[in-house]
């Protein structure tokens, strides 16, 4: 594998499939009308973006009428969170709850609207296996809670979150669900009706489209108002010329990711379980977040005294990319806030990589890589000073840190 | 010229130039990685957006540092005033000042300011010819005045506003200036620090780049708050992973553009007074706003008596794209706000159809879509019944209508 390139980062952002990249390039060398428009090639592009709005609805068993695209997955959390408590009929009614493990585009969110526009927020922590705990969920809730946020799957350790349990339990409450799937979608199944969320956040280039597109499944947009304000488009939802060829691109990923589905899902466990065993071959090293409950693509891994940051750039420098806990977050010096949040002392977030593969790695790539990462670990090791060992200690039971 | 496509609506939303396809390409076939990456393709990707934030800049006079990519001109606008107002230090300073000719994601802006933030807002009226009153303007200046928003060219006429003169006016005062370029960048010379502006907004598509990427230049983010929030892209104003393929774009576009800027103009110039002189050819015909301040790609052209929806469906027909008013309005069925405030009537504005060119429109082109027009409105006008012509009336002494 020397001298090739093997991306092991997809959970930041992964290639377009072939497939994708045959359909969005009309779009870029020809077909470039806006869809607003009445003539002939502006409708020909409606058509691509209605087309597209199926698509996507298929990939999540949502219709048509609940999509609504938007500039990416960070502006669809912000448009169902801000939008509902902007927009919410009962100005007294604004509680908010989220978990300790959301990505930093719902979590800023909620911040800015409890400093700028009287939220009150509750943070709901999870258990060292990185799922949110239910019945802290429930107690948390209040009688002025407008919304409750929680992402199906987290993208830092991939462990999927209990979604269609805190929808099941805020049925008939009156309470909003808003479910961010950017990591979810075209990775397992999504059903939003059997989750029994109002909105559900998707983002093209996390299942092989275009950057700078996502999309909101408003799917009871009762009370929400737009944070984009201008023109008409997306029924009034999000003001802007529609992006069509991202929005294509979207549709397009949407249908491969569908048909692709099962296969995936199995190609990706077996090379999941590849990254997963480097826990038992490197000394001190364990894997964060539960065992089964996880996306098939991703290994969140710490390695003890080896700083996550030296590892990735002693990997890159052989042309292996893997992640550090998140990109959102990776200009930033602070420790992962998920692995916090699951028990993880500082020092162990910091020597914790991310490894998020795709349909296009292969098993003989992975293996090299996995060779590669327990090398390179070594290496680091060497000169890093050790220190204690954090995690919840010896005794925990979790799965997270079973193969200590 | 038959059985060709002769796109004349370029306002709306135009091709992209061979160059910036060609550069664009490997950023969709191949080079994928996410701008806030530590490793190898993620830094390229980082690498790849610094150029295009300095070629962005290099358009409209800006630095690098000023510019925050955005996923369109109407988010830029949203930030850019928006953000000001939300943020402000002084909360008693809440009165926003903006023309009536304003794009929608300018006007909406500022009513939802209005309606939910408690903003007050001041419209200031046009001449005859298309241009803000500045001695209106001037006088509608309070002492709690937060932000002034006037558009550099209008969309549907192409009239170019006083932006300097404002920018004069307004220095030393303390009241912010942004300016809506939308239609201006890559058009005209641009230059934000002679308009003495603290924002300039630009969208990609509308000088050659792809949908969905904008950009706000922010020469003095002092009191401004980001309208997304999430992640610290964009140096923390703009949340959201970088559309790499967009921005990469935006930047070749703003190269080329800057380029062929004279050619363009000089061409452009050549084939609007071809449109232009459809107001002598066809009775009862005049063109819209001041003769010689305008886009050298735009005409806007009242044919009373001819219906304009009509007359683009029949010029659709023979494979010809223009406008009808704007794009972003084109699903409703009010008359345009930019007309009625030059002072038409509904029956002018609902006659008035927009030609707005691009480099790649050739005069034969021109001349045989000249033709197609004036014989569009002939058919058209055989089954629309004839009422009484609006406008400002046969005293008035503007340039819009001299052709009368």
């Amino acid at each position: 594998m020397a001298g090739q390139q093997v991306y092991l980062d997809h959970n930041a952002t992964g290639p377009m499939h072939p497939e994708v990249v045959a359909a969005v390039l009309p779009y870029i060398q020809g077909g470039f009308g806006n869809p607003s428009a009445p003539y002939a090639i502006g409708q020909e592009n409606h058509r691509a973006v209605d087309r597209a709005r199926e698509q996507v609805a298929g990939l999540v068993g949502a219709t048509a009428g609940d999509v609504v695209f938007t500039g990416g997955g960070t502006e669809a959390n912000n448009l169902a969170i801000s939008g509902a408590f902007l927009g919410r009929s009962e100005p007294m009614r604004r509680h908010l709850v989220l978990s300790a493990i959301e990505h930093p585009s719902v979590r800023e969110t909620c911040a800015w609207l409890e400093a700028v526009h009287g939220a009150e927020v509750t943070v709901v922590g999870v258990g060292c296996d990185g799922r949110v705990r239910l019945d802290e969920l429930a107690a948390a809730l209040r009688p002025d809670t407008l919304l409750v946020t929680v992402m199906h799957a987290n993208n830092e350790t991939g462990v999927l979150q209990p979604v269609a349990e805190i929808g099941q339990l805020l049925r008939d409450r009156g309470v909003r669900f808003h479910v961010d799937g950017v990591q979810a979608a075209g990775r397992i199944p999504v059903d939003v009706a059997a989750i029994g969320c109002q909105s559900y956040s998707l983002s093209a280039h996390k299942f092989g489209g275009l950057k700078g597109t996502g999309a909101l499944i408003l799917r009871d947009p009762s009370g929400v108002m737009p944070i984009l304000q201008g023109g008409h488009q997306e029924r009034g939802w999000r003001a802007g010329t529609e992006n069509v060829p991202g929005i294509v691109s979207m549709g397009a990923a949407a249908d491969v990711a569908r048909r692709d589905l099962s296969a995936n899902m199995a190609h990706g466990l077996a090379l999941r379980v590849i990254f997963d065993n480097l826990s038992a071959r490197i000394p001190q090293c364990w894997r964060n977040g539960h065992a089964g409950l996880r996306l098939p693509n991703t290994t969140s891994l710490c390695c003890y005294h080896a700083d996550a940051m030296s590892v990735v750039l002693a990997l890159s420098s052989v042309g292996i990319s893997v992640g550090t806990g998140s990109a959102c977050a990776s200009h930033s010096q602070e420790p992962s806030h998920v692995l916090l949040a699951m028990g993880l002392d500082e020092q162990a977030a910091f020597c914790t990589i991310r490894i998020s593969t795709g349909p296009e790695n292969t098993v003989e790539e992975a293996r090299w890589a996995a060779d590669q990462i327990a090398q390179a670990v070594e290496r680091v090791r060497l000169v890093t000073a050790p220190e204690d060992i954090g995690g919840c200690g010896e005794d925990c039971p979790c799965f997270a840190h079973s193969s200590r």
